[in-house]
């Protein structure tokens, strides 16, 4: 499709908020608007609505072929995990107390005054924490279930709910509860471990870039960001537009610290008694909140086509009288022709969209909630064999009214799947350029990171230092100097050429780069 | 495949205890030896481990396409429910109090004795419910997104884990957390919502016939079996092998009781405002149960093609020398060529078992797993260009040994996808006419109960009925005198002749059949 340049003036964009104005007031706004997800009543907890729901889905079904691609098996754990299998593991305990759903009652009782109180007689005698997250009691299966070296690697993953109490919550990225999937695996040494732990970071990578357009760097953290309980985390992490970080997906490798917790041992092939090293990993729904922050714009969502739950809607301009039939039998048609082709591997999704109501308020709603690809089609355009097609992600308009682009119907239906995967990467270069631009190289010293995270600096970047890669009271002093700024290390991007030079704070000779960022 | 009568004589079967000999541990050795789930430790929860799991994950699928093709969206909403809104509905309440789990808090604490304790400080000022489901939840976000006739029908769906704290628990039958779908849809009226009703009702049908192979009877439920707040419940329900009777869905009318609770209102047309009627409906990992009870037998699970998540596997005869390799590409080409194949409208789901041990070892494994089509390929095989094949579902023996057919590669290739078919209908023949002539028709009253359901009667079947609906009073003596014999009244079949005659419990004439049963 071709399109005269953006003409910018006098536009007036579909939200009323614009990013540069309020940057977290827009991201609630595209929320509403794309109908993606609300607030529920429940303290912390959404409701996350069909759109949004849909592009979860739609993430489930591409990251689990991926999963079993790499031959874990999917199980289901339970919710509830007792009391003690925490105290076991005294840092994951530690991580999670202070943010952990306790169930201590098992019955209800009319209090007397119309309403209802825990029943003290049906107390439990062990109360059940919520999962926050499942190595415990995953932990406790794979003791059962790994006995000797032929049983390893043993690689298990369950698409679940957990809840983490949040003080302060922000739907999709910080919510008491959420959706994610997190896999565990069991090796027979720390070789075989870090390798999942690596593979698993790499799937990350690559869904993120690949699936869901959205540059990632991906690294480990440094040990005072570890999850709890583990040796070593790694992290993807993917730039919002308004400069902050955003942690997408965390891959662990826990050497033996909870196979020692649970008891994870084998026999290994000289008969001994082995402990197995174990890793972890997963994603959340939080990555909706990073598809918002990477790819909205003040019209609303722009929802990459492999994660679009419709990649094209056909919107007939329907008029009440007797030429609606033909006009639906056109776009019928169009639809039936367009759902034939395959795009990304899988069928094109096409919905036409024949409810009543006014043709410019559905346009509307479908370009907040960011379908690639929209299609007008009114009497004249069905009479002459054609389409007026819009790409969303390059939404233009002219005196303020949006241009569609004229197209003859077969030339649209042969160019929808080039269009879709043009937008696809259209969406990634954007993000991939705008990030590259943001990551800034001149600072070297702690006094530049002051100057270049001033408080009235809009929306700044990342600092990409070296440092000596400092521990213990060293290290903590690193990080309360970046706590005084609000920043924190997100992760040591892998490869790239060795390091020289000093670390601007400890003097020491470094060794890695960093990435310095705010952070969601 | 032709095979010769199976030849009962000195078998051995591959479980330790037999259908009928002890029901309920043949059902409990089914589960453990084909690896569907286990005993958590966490007190009624269950691990569903891959093959159950794997057997749920198609159900889901297969579900969730019918479910999307009416219309309904999914949704997620949340986990915990606030107590308040449990109150608004007494007999909704009164239903579920006894068996809620209840969340207090939301932090732990040292106790000091190197334990941990729920926070005093973190109590919730009001306690949390954990869903047993989400009528209550799920009314208030309709009272939100429901204003005009024009949101109407709205028709929402969710997979979720729900919690009901069983006193008795059973795998996959009845769990303290289970896995399920809700589906919860408003209507402008009576009649609109008693269409859904019965629309998923149907569809809970032929999910169960044509997918699960196992057949049941549809129907509205007395009076005091209803769901807690519905005006009318409707259930499928199964026969298992024991005779007892399994409630394998429900699809509920609500009327206005959820809508009034939760204010789910409209303006009508005539600018009235209105109140929703409401519909739910929902099937669970308990049909799991249903398929094991249904089709297993003294070898394990027999998986329905359908919903088996590998439906033929292949068997390699290793021998660790320099045949394997040409056997191994033998084996591979011929699982590319049956993975090309379309069975109910699917690529076939094959898998080559390339894992060390010893092949009769794994050819029970998966005996006991239930797949379909077994595969054992040899080294002559390969050089003979045959395959050595085996149904499942009608596994022989011949002087203690399974006989395979063997049979020509390219002819097994060819016949595969009939044989995939072919077994999905036996198996559901089987079931259909063991159900057909275990309910007996020829009581006529209660102590012709009493006398088909004598303790020392193996496996009693249903009994079909007629009765005078009575309701009240006269309904309680009824359900007493079933109670004393451990009977249930299942539901009212649809369809079929008038009936005539009076009721044998109340000397009213009779105006409908029932079916009454022991029920799990």
């Amino acid at each position: 499709m071709n399109q005269p340049k953006n003409q910018q003036s006098a536009i007036r964009h579909a939200l009323n908020v614009k990013r540069e104005d309020d940057f977290a007031q827009w991201y609630q706004a595209v929320i509403a608007e794309a109908e993606l997800a609300e607030e529920s009543g429940v303290r912390g907890c959404m409701v996350i609505k069909p759109w949004g729901y849909g592009i979860w889905e739609r993430i489930q079904k591409l990251m689990d072929e991926r999963i079993k691609e790499a031959g874990v098996e999917n199980c289901y754990f339970p919710l509830f995990i007792p009391l003690s299998y925490f105290a076991k593991e005294a840092e994951h305990v530690e991580g999670f107390a202070k943010e952990m759903a306790v169930v201590t009652h098992h019955r209800l009782i009319q209090d007397g005054k119309g309403g209802l109180v825990p029943d003290p007689e049906a107390k439990l005698e062990e109360p059940l924490v919520v999962r926050p997250t499942s190595e415990t009691v995953i932990g406790a299966a794979m003791a059962r279930w790994v006995q000797s070296w032929r049983d390893l690697p043993l690689l298990t993953n369950q698409w679940a709910n957990v809840v983490r109490w949040e003080m302060r919550t922000r739907m999709f990225l910080r919510t008491s509860e959420f959706l994610w999937q997190e896999g565990h695996t069991a090796h027979a040494d720390e070789a075989d471990a870090m390798t999942e732990t690596l593979r698993a970071l790499e799937m990350y990578r690559s869904f993120a870039e690949d699936v869901l357009a959205m540059p990632v760097i991906a690294g480990p953290k440094p040990e005072n960001e570890r999850f709890p309980g583990a040796v070593e985390t790694f992290s993807i992490e993917a730039m919002m537009q308004d400069g902050k970080a955003l942690q997408a997906g965390t891959s662990h490798y826990l050497g033996t610290t909870f196979a020692e917790a649970a008891g994870i041992r084998y026999q290994d092939k000289e008969g001994q008694q082995t402990l197995a090293h174990t890793t972890s990993w997963g994603v959340s729904t939080r990555l909706i909140g990073g598809v918002i922050m990477t790819h909205g714009d003040d019209d609303g969502l722009r929802t990459p086509p492999q994660v679009a739950p419709q990649q094209i809607v056909i919107l007939p301009m329907l008029r009440d009288n007797d030429g609606d039939e033909a006009l639906l039998a056109y776009c019928e048609e169009l639809r039936a022709s367009l759902a034939k082709q395959n795009a990304f591997g899988e069928r094109v999704r096409v919905l036409l969209d024949k409810r009543p109501g006014k043709a410019t308020q559905k346009r509307w709603a479908w370009v907040k909630k960011g379908v690639p690809l929209i299609l007008e089609i009114g009497g004249r355009d069905a009479e002459g064999g054609q389409v007026s097609a819009l790409r969303r992600d390059r939404l233009w308009r002219q005196d303020g009214k949006v241009n569609f682009a004229a197209m003859a119907r077969d030339a649209f239906v042969e160019s929808a799947v080039g269009e879709l995967e043009a937008i696809q990467n259209a969406l990634f270069a954007e993000a991939r350029d705008r990030r590259d631009a943001q990551i800034e190289r001149g600072v070297t010293d702690p006094a530049g990171l002051a100057t270049y995270f001033a408080e009235d600096r809009k929306f700044p970047g990342w600092v990409e230092m070296v440092w000596s890669k400092p521990t213990g009271a060293a290290l903590d002093k690193v990080v309360e100097q970046l706590k005084a700024l609000k920043l924190t290390i997100r992760n040591t991007p892998m490869g790239g050429e060795p390091v020289s030079g000093s670390c601007p704070f400890t003097g020491e000779p470094a060794v890695e780069r960093i990435l310095i960022a705010r952070a969601y």
